[in-house]
């Protein structure tokens, strides 16, 4: 009989946006008419530059003609692509080489995927708030996990305990949910932590093109160590609109090896290769056209105009909250603002009190763990006037 | 210290095409000026239909504008793609229903990550020759696999042995390598065996479109009783030319389900969907768009044409094998001949011999498994004036 993956059954239910759903659809039914602002899902929703969109069309038209027709490409990504990363890293400071690179269809599968590299028993760290994919894909193959607390004590940047063996640990900075980020000196404590540790950092960099000030760590890789003991995940979704698109990066050093067992070194570059190789045939065509241009330093400019436009969002946002004596985190270098309910209220009441008196949607931080029960999620995601509406109905409110 | 996933030690290198490229490249670097024509790797080769270029433009010109902008989709894709899907198979006489449709970004990535809704300890049990993304996935996994002998004596199909259980059984036809079909008498008799045994049968109809015996099944749901065994991959690799536009969908009927150790009644689609919405984050929306327009009448005819021109390559191919009488296998419902190396060469041997004496290469069936040892591939993805030149020179030769 065929026997399924039973650690299935201790997944939890994903709830969180749905029931969000649930309850603004429940509030329209009742409320047909009233106009429902969203900040909750922190998707983009400006069109991107025209450099990416032609380039997209070239990659279409190449398939108009055998000459130019491309078929499979390579799974780890065609080199234009990779190389216009190393390209990237090279303008932020940082040294990677181009068969360090995979490209992929998105952080997320990657994130998920790159789960296949390692043994069930390794013990596994991820802070709470927490993104819910490191979580459930670990629950997935039945491993064990640790948390530490991210909470207003620590600005939502927990420290490593040297008291605390983690094998693998997952760090997100910018973070999602809470927008915190950590910065160079908080990193090498992790990097020299998991040094020490013989473990792994895999280190979620989905929003670091949202960090302004400079003297933050845009890439682990720009501290010393990192490449012995680093995974990194980027996509260009948040970097340039891509979230429809589909287009993200893993970089697995070469320098990133383990001894197995049998006395074997293993290099996680030559793993994750093999992974790709077999499960994965590379990226669109299409989508890597839209994808080099977007690294090209003419699309980057002007998806740095679309990420000014969300940064002055996040500015509005953060405005009325501080205005309120509200205490919040993130939104100077992260697409998110996080704050305390009011009045310490539970998130999913504030929720609803938002929803019923305001008609404002954000997400619930109990969603994303235990330490966001009393905090509340917004992004700057949303069109200005949207924007500037709903915070003056919050304002009003508080 | 972390411990990484040491089933990856057991995989054999998978040296199939980079040997072939290793050996092709050398002898280019002796015989510089020779026109080496390629009919080994099974990659399509003509452009694609207008059909689909406009939908593909279309789904581009979509992220000029915030109206019409695209963010994150659904993970198992738009209702458009699912409901054209839908109606394919409608117009093929089998009946899904859209919700038991995953989009992905091809068949490959499909078939490879479904592993991870079993368990470790399951009896596989692949054929023999096979698609090596069968047997690594599973070896990656730690899996036991069994194998059955496809040989010319049973036709390259192979059929159920009711004193050897498996629990999760790969069937692939048409088949890659052998291009040999199952008919529907055949496909009755092992879902009949998987339903008998409680095992799961995953059936890669990659290669479904290139099927003109319409009395041949060109899915195993026109078979009564697969909707309680079976998941189908399919994908718009060889059937609308998709290779690097990537596109593949799979089939999880929701009939399926497994009883747990627990007693629960697990959903293989219902975990299907939970593994999706985890690891992946849908395909592009712009991939999406030329995905549904292949689907459509306009789109289908367009695709049929490159498929007819394929198929006259291939008996252009088999026509030269009948009249030096080498026993072939494939060829009419597939894009692959199977052939047997003439004089008792062994593969690798045969390929040596083709390409030092008549510069045509092809796939050596020995890369494909032991029962592929004297048998050589030959796709019909090449271009027609190739192919004719290709069996010129083989004619001559043999």
């Amino acid at each position: 009989m065929a026997k399924l993956n039973e650690n299935y059954l201790n997944l939890k239910e994903s709830y969180l946006f749905s029931e969000i759903a649930h309850r603004v659809d429940k509030y329209i039914s009742i409320h047909p008419d009233t106009k429902i602002i969203r900040l909750g899902i922190g998707d983009v929703t400006l069109p991107i530059g025209s450099t990416m969109i032609d380039a997209l069309h070239e990659g279409v038209d190449a398939m108009t003609s055998s000459s130019t027709f491309k078929g499979y490409g390579p799974e780890r990504g065609y080199d234009f692509v990779r190389n216009s990363i190393v390209e990237y890293y090279k303008r932020n400071g940082v040294s990677i080489e181009a068969d360090e690179i995979f490209i992929s269809d998105g952080a997320k599968s990657d994130t998920g995927n790159i789960t296949d590299l390692f043994d069930k028993d390794n013990i596994v760290m991820v802070p709470d708030p927490v993104y819910p994919v490191y979580v459930d894909t670990n629950t997935m193959d039945g491993r064990n996990i640790i948390y530490i607390d991210a909470n207003a004590d620590n600005q939502f940047l927990p420290m490593p305990d040297s008291n605390v063996h983690a094998d693998i640990i997952y760090l997100c900075s910018p973070n999602n949910p809470t927008g915190a980020t950590y910065n160079k000196e908080q990193l090498k404590t992790w990097v020299d932590y998991a040094l020490a540790n013989n473990s792994i950092i895999l280190f979620d960099a989905a929003y670091e093109a949202f960090i302004t000030d400079e003297a933050l760590p845009r890439s682990i890789f720009s501290i010393d160590g990192a490449k012995k003991c680093a995974i990194e995940f980027c996509s260009l979704s948040k970097t340039a609109g891509f979230t429809g698109i589909r287009c993200g990066y893993t970089i697995v050093p070469k320098a990133l090896t383990v001894t197995a067992s049998t006395g074997a070194l293993m290099s996680l570059n030559a793993m994750w290769n093999r992974r790709q190789s077999t499960k994965f045939n590379g990226v669109s065509y299409i989508v890597q056209k839209g994808a080099a241009a977007a690294f090209s330093e003419k699309g980057m400019q002007q998806s740095r105009q679309n990420i000014k436009y969300y940064q002055e969002n996040a500015k509005i946002i953060a405005n009325c909250l501080a205005k309120k004596n509200v205490r919040f985190f993130g939104g100077v270098n992260s697409p998110y603002i996080w704050f305390e309910c009011p009045n310490e209220m539970e998130s999913w009441a504030f929720f609803d009190y938002l929803l019923e008196n305001v008609q404002v949607v954000g997400t619930p931080g109990a969603g994303f763990g235990k330490n966001g029960q009393n905090f509340f999620r917004l992004t700057s995601f949303g069109n200005r006037e949207n924007t500037i509406e709903a915070m003056e109905r919050i304002e009003n409110l508080l």
